[in-house]
């Protein structure tokens, strides 16, 4: 990459500038991160002008009841997985009635790695109202729990900064 | 005070510890804090065994919608009082159907404050199983809209592990 890497509080503070001046609100929906992007958010003054808020879907009965993920679709991909994430997203744009949502559901360790997916899996998706869904998925390298959480979070703010910027380009 | 003062990491720590031994489940309600609780709980593997989720509220239309404070509440006393930081965390409990809940609703500034309530004015409120909800006011010092979210995540983290401890003496 020619370009730096930013970090989390430069990242939070630039998605917000962009999405004030596209006239952007965003909601959260997060399971792994557990809080973080929101709290990257809103550490920055003026957020509450873009940020209308988000649901840390940490349980699945949470998923279903506040998100609207089908149970069935969790049961059938299991909750780290590309449908899961993009119901999540979708259901935090429709409950919270914003713009652009973000999803991440993935497994940060110590346990619940398995094979097929191991410690550091992530999906992270983002709905847009007007537009498809789309997931992407992480395989971050174990080194820690700590790290996933971080590498995630980074992940989310630097992917809402770029559909912003998408989004400008292209016009909604 | 004759204890040390805990920090953020290790108050989550002892919470989750503390709500694993009891069989407790949580659930959270933020606004100023924007997740930074959630995000300590989580931050401690195992934390799933008690952990939920949370509706971070940071619109209006997000504690009316999400944790179904009546508008009313809020036209009334404001967002940043007693009876909506009752009702954020009763709407928690409720929602997310846990033993315990808690919600911050608060100024964490630079803008926002007013006379009555300037900023560092921080409301926490406790929401239990059958038992009543508790209210605490904090009024931080204006140290800066970081220092008073984290005094706020630390004091209700504090607040948490206290409300477990008096569960295991008085018995629920």
């Amino acid at each position: 990459m020619s370009k730096t890497r930013q970090g989390i509080d430069e990242l939070a503070l630039n998605l917000v500038a962009l999405a004030r001046a596209a006239n952007i609100n965003l909601s959260t929906a997060e399971s792994c991160t557990g809080g973080g992007i929101s709290t990257a958010i809103t550490a920055v003054p003026g957020s509450s002008h873009m940020f209308k808020g988000g649901i840390i879907a940490y349980a699945n009965s949470v998923k279903t009841a506040q998100l609207h993920v089908p149970a069935g679709l969790i049961e059938k991909h299991g909750a780290v997985s590309e449908p899961v994430a993009l119901a999540m997203a979708e259901g935090a744009n429709t409950a919270l009635k914003t713009d652009m949502a973000i999803s991440v559901t993935g497994i940060a360790g110590p346990d619940g790695g398995t094979e097929d997916k191991p410690v550091g899996t992530v999906w992270i998706a983002i709905a847009q109202k007007g537009r498809s869904t789309a997931a992407h998925l992480f395989e971050f390298t174990n080194t820690g729990r700590k790290n996933i959480r971080l590498c995630a979070t980074n992940e989310a703010l630097r992917m809402l900064c770029e559909a912003i910027e998408n989004q400008k380009c292209t016009g909604l």
